[in-house]
């Protein structure tokens, strides 16, 4: 039974309260319920922080623990090349989720430190990106079982 | 019952005679079967072009008939501002779907003319990124009909 | 009596079947009844195609046969080289058409690679724009038999 | 009987008299003549100027006595933003034309900080780039008052 | 007693007249007024100019004459390196102006050439702007005279 | 009776003893005491930290129990992305503070993620900066609430 | 006896008739008895195609069929990804070829998205490139086999 | 006898009083009297304006005039393309000059518009700038006549 | 006996148990026990941290405690300008320290935002950076005190 | 007969004894003498110099001595605008040369100072690329004399 | 009597036998001759080179044997940094000077490392530029000397 | 006992003779000097020269002689790819040096064509540099014959 990681980082501790007649009423508690709902076949843990260096820190802190992380770095995505080290340094398959269509946003969201030490990214479907991206761990998880 | 357009562009009908120790030997045709046995409860058409052209003609002929379109454009996603256009001008959901994971790739295909358009993207799972997609495609369509 | 070819470029068949509470219900045909009303002392021919590699043939079946071209080249205006060849290969005045302001839309539309090799452009004004070309047009031919 | 400013920018006072053997022998006067006659039905008003300051001012005073504006504002048209604010401030349709074909020159004139804030634009015609901005112009307003 | 010159660029003279239910109907005249009501300590100098030259002219006018100057370049602001050069010249205490949050806005007006030769900035407070800026241009003075 | 919170970033706790044949001898505390002064009728919060997800953190908690936030990110204002979703996701107005003029520093200094999403700013005028963000913060709540 | 494909792309079809007071009267057909008398020892194909797809067809179909490549892409040399990749997916060697000096031509010309996936290049000697470019496809195919 | 306008730009009418203890006391009355005892020979016409404008209409006006210009466009040399067509357009040989090392300054001064239609330029000798080149002028117009 | 400050950056407390078949299986510990025994001259102090705030907070608390700064940022050398200035801020020598030869990594490396506030730099030589760095630490103390 | 100097740049002396497992054993000597036995009836000059001035004393040198140039000039092809004008300055053709496909590797091997001045190039066939452009000089010189 | 080098750069020695019909037939030896004669009051010498290094060399041997240089460093102009430390380094006053106006030439003439490091410059006006570079010297000197 | 060259490149033979006041009166002998005492464990070779081509010849010899390379190449640091090209030919442990702190001087000082060949840098410790550099080669020699 795999164990996976889905940490999240600055900002989305607000979901759900955050503008809700724009970006509905979901919280992240709420998308972690969904992934547990989603994924009984998986131990999951969820971590969020708004700091970069308590993200390196979880991640760090993965290495030996975890059988994968999905990974929502929220702004870091773009900025943070500290987080890029520290997928790369532990040896876990990672993936890179984000709810809303990032390439589709301001131009300093086009680009992402992290997708060159990534598995996959999944970009653009809310809460849903979670769950896919579960879908797509899982998937490569097994097929390096065999 | 959805219809969906699977939509291929250049190159991929090499998809598995291409470098198979390094590539594996699935075909074009094994993740059109793929796609068929993961969503029974679609209605799915294929096509597959190394025409530009011939691609803006398979989106416009997807109004009207089709639901949505899950689009692996292939290098054409980064040159293609006619592609952004058909995409723009029929009003169906569609997808960008990669098998590699492209931004850790050359400079060249980071950019995506698509991305501005689409509902979201899925990158880097290799076939299982179609199903992936398949399965973000369904629960939009879901959440629109609620 | 001037022989002139209207040709348009990818997505222009959709005119007035896309968003027409936007776009307005002015189709292509519209477009060319238009065309032919506004200049009955000339000879039109129309084509529009979404493959690059059609609209070059188009352009050098044009040589010997036209004594000018009308082009709205849609989005490979901003990409293709080689309908930048295809219009300086053969030796006819060539008129730049667009239907909307592209220099204040995306900054990708700014740039057209056709500008160097033709007469002059005119964009903005609609359908109305393939009226004031044509005008155009007939002025240089006149000018030049002078 | 629409009210409209031609309004011409610096070093527009020398056609005709700059180069002949190159330029021809068409004055600023023939052109403004050029347009009277091919416009009887509107009230046109001439001004030109090499200052920006003045032809911003006579931007200002358009408002609420021209129902529209054709405008050239020569070497102006790539560096003033100033300009950019004054069409954007009145509530008047501008047309941007040029005589030569500014997109095949000099790289500094391919950028216009006009493009943004008038209705479309035409260029490389020479004096008939006015003649078929008066007529874009003229069927932009029959437009406006169906 | 303080010597102040406000001084305004291109389009200011438009405030207030200008789209009204957008800008709201405080005209140049107002914003004048509300300063002088604000600094009854100070002698405050007007001077709006849509020209570049007359506001460097009133600039070296100002060596000898004034304390201090409040500049709301508008347009010029992001083009004018005569008017950078021009208080680089004199030898007084200038503050840039603007009523809008211009880093907010278009990126032409994100640079500014006048930020490396003045005292300090306020943006983006409408008609408050200036009110700010006087107060600190007070402070400023006052703590010279210590 | 508005509560403000003064929001100061890294570095700025070290100010009045870092160089102070320089930068004076004014301490954070004291420019903390002469904002209280300044503004006796408004309910004022400070805080300081060097770490950028503290900062994200304390303006999260500003939702619901301040009515503005008046914020001098010093080095982040030019790389935190994250900063710049925290403001846009509550839903208070904020004003830029900086000590000195940022725009005549090193480049790196000239470009600010926070300006998309503050309502106006202030730079140059060392502590008084604060006092003239405060005067700005309350004429806009007044207006608001008219 | 080595199988070899001639590919010529966009707009080469006009060779000899296109400015042939500037071009010369060789002909596309010229340039092919040329290749077929200067290499008897190779069996040659030839195919042109303004069609980018259409290249891209024809070097799939290359794939156990020939022995090498001699590739003149035109203006697709410069904005075809999808070419690139083409070549770079079935395994055999490739040529670039160009009629003219494309370094010393527009600067829109000297970037091939080619050059990354070919053996080497041979450009700027008319006609002679695609002779020059045979000797050295057999040198190669040569040295393999030794 | 040369007739030789020396014509001067924005802010160069401070010359002498200006920072006089950093640039001297040499005003551009001092300058001028310069020119006139270094080249009796000449008759020479003195111009000096703060706008742009201004400067285009003493260009216009020096044709049919004069025999050759002078320039210091001061800071309109890096912004005005205005200038830089005036200079084309009448037909006179004009040489560039300025005051200070341009090219050591800041980078917005290392570009020149009117470089390109200058017969030459002299920078960073201070008043014996306009010296040599009215010795450079005198050169040229000699060879002219041989 | 001077008092140094060993301060490592994100991702360094991994070393050694990071691939250590690539990277050996030198651990910080052991570096900083290397530096303990190559400079027992010195009183030295280490600490690591994967937040920026964290070292911030670390280089301000060496003021007045530590005669100087062995800095390796890690990820933060090449983001953080809160770390430029924090080492700006206090009035102590530093020197960059970096295990691999960065600039033979990727571009996002090359630019280090500490090279314009610290002493030199050492990079490339493993562990021994930390060695080379402190003889160059401790002979420039000795130079200071002559 | 016509007389032809084969001129190698910098580090083209260490060939054959670089890396010979790579490279191959081939030296430049040899890569003379196969030069000198595909071209019988040619008188071939050599030189080979690592430094700049020497290769543009040998250019000039080779004018009324030499026919033609086939050149080699390694790094200082990137880099050397002397070569450009060396090249330029005399009036022989001359055939840029590469061992390796130069556009395949670092970016800074993209760029040539050297094409826009020479009659074509030949690069990526090893020492063949010298037979190559032996041939395509000896073509040209054959049309030329024709 | 001030001792004044010359010095001229790669492919100057070719001057006057290079293209005469183009660049006229005076030679380098001429201009040193038009030198000697127009300033007979100076002791000149005389240097010319190809090479960067002997250049450099020059200069050095400069450094308390001349008064001054007048450099045309050709294309080193534009590439040497070696020659702008070499002039930054010694302690003498040295002119730039071009016989073509180099900024209306290629892009890539329009930098000058040197510029930062000379007194000033001089540029376009053939022979002639030696000698007005002379006297610009020589009032230096002169000036220096009261 | 281990043999190294100390390679200097342009401008520092000036060395303690330039500006002793500023750089001291190390002289460039002293320098070697204090390498020699510094490591009388190794064999050191010493070599300066202006020239970029005597530079490579040295590199080149010293394969087969060396262990090792200290190398300050100067100014050809930032333009050299044929040093970049010398160094990766010879199979040598090389590593850069610089008397000042590069990266915060010039922005053309900020790139290294020879730091992605090199083992290592030092930079800003002036004559200490060396013998730092010396230790490295030593310790990166020692760790090799383990």
């Amino acid at each position: 039974m795999p164990a996976l990681l889905i940490l999240n980082g600055p900002n989305l501790n607000l979901l759900g309260t955050r503008q809700p007649e724009v970006y509905g009423s979901t919280t992240l508690q709420d998308v972690e319920a969904m992934c547990s709902a989603h994924a009984p076949d998986c131990m999951l843990s969820f971590f969020q922080s708004n700091s970069e260096g308590a993200l390196v820190d979880a991640i760090h802190a993965a290495k030996g623990t975890q059988d994968g992380i999905i990974l929502n770095a929220g702004a870091y995505t773009h900025t943070s090349i500290a987080l890029h080290d520290a997928i790369a340094s532990i040896e876990l398959p990672a993936i890179e989720v984000h709810l809303s269509n990032v390439h589709a946003r301001e131009s300093f969201r086009h680009h992402s430190y992290l997708s060159p030490v990534v598995l996959g990214s999944v970009a653009g479907f809310g809460a849903q990106s979670y769950l896919m991206a579960l879908d797509g761990m899982k998937a490569h998880l097994a097929s390096r079982t065999k």
